[in-house]
């Protein structure tokens, strides 16, 4: 294989795939038709029908990603509505949700499932997770979303407070596109 | 037309709705297949998803129904979410974020959304809001999910401090089910 589509919206994860998936030869092209995200507990559904619905209509093998912050203490949310959840409450919200939830009940892990599609094959998933604990108050300018308030296991930096390279090396983004990496590197 | 199916696994909303259908001679019969929910901005989208989705395999006429609460402080936030928030931060999650708005401000909106599917037909849609405030504790035991903390207008009452016909007297799905009577009135 030579080239494989990227179902998505989004520049970064293009990127980053862009760069990755260079380092075995294929080259990563984005194609903007979407697909409907179901309203599911884990991301492993939403990606699943996610490439069954691509499947539908387009041929050639891709690739698409879901990914999500998940509060113990919190029953998971916001979840598989992650990015609903940023756009409406926010990390304050998030923040607010907690301000009685004691630091040692602060655990949170960020989720990300890649998914591929082909026509005569059933979906591929890999997962990649970065566990953490959410942060007392908003920290560091850097990143997007949750990033201020999510501080990785084995670091007391907010992910807002490093820079790409230092979160990419905890990324829960980065552990799912290597798993992708080793499977395309055996096929 | 003698028969529809009601897509839903709530064998509340399946009551409410074969009261009112047999006020025209016409029997409502549950159909528990179900149907991809998307994620999306409005109630609207969901069900009319749900319809052509579920058009594709069923051929007799069906409704079904989808709801969510609205709070216009929170950007919008349960919304078409509203379950999913309800069963991981509750009422209390959502008093809390909003423990520093004041009462003007608390304004809210209780929305139904119900669709109409029949195989030679483009999916119709019967809305049905209940305009109100998000109470600052919650009150009352009767009903489910935001009644404790929901006051609509004209009352001083949450919806779980009315009895039923109380309530339904101002329910979003009982405005939304009496449009769909009207329509099937007509055809």
């Amino acid at each position: 294989m030579k080239k494989i589509y990227f179902i998505t919206s989004n520049k970064g994860k293009l990127v980053e795939a862009q760069k990755k998936f260079s380092e075995i030869g294929i080259e990563v092209v984005q194609n903007n038709i979407g697909y409907p995200e179901i309203q599911a507990d884990s991301l492993e559904e939403v990606a699943f029908f996610g490439v069954e619905h691509v499947l539908k209509n387009f041929k050639s093998p891709f690739i698409l990603e879901d990914a999500g912050l998940f509060i113990d203490t919190l029953k998971g949310f916001p979840g598989v509505y992650s990015a609903y959840v940023f756009h409406t409450v926010g990390c304050d919200g998030v923040l607010k949700l907690m301000n009685d939830t004691k630091v040692k009940d602060r655990i949170a892990v960020f989720r990300s499932v890649f998914a591929y599609g082909k026509s005569d094959l059933k979906p591929h998933l890999f997962i990649g997770e970065c566990k953490g604990v959410i942060s007392i108050v908003k920290r560091g300018n850097n990143g997007f979303g949750y990033d201020p308030i999510f501080i990785p296991q084995n670091s007391d930096k907010t992910f807002a407070e490093m820079n790409i390279s230092e979160k990419n090396s905890y990324s829960h983004r980065g552990k799912s596109l290597e798993k992708l990496i080793d499977f395309f590197k055996k096929i």
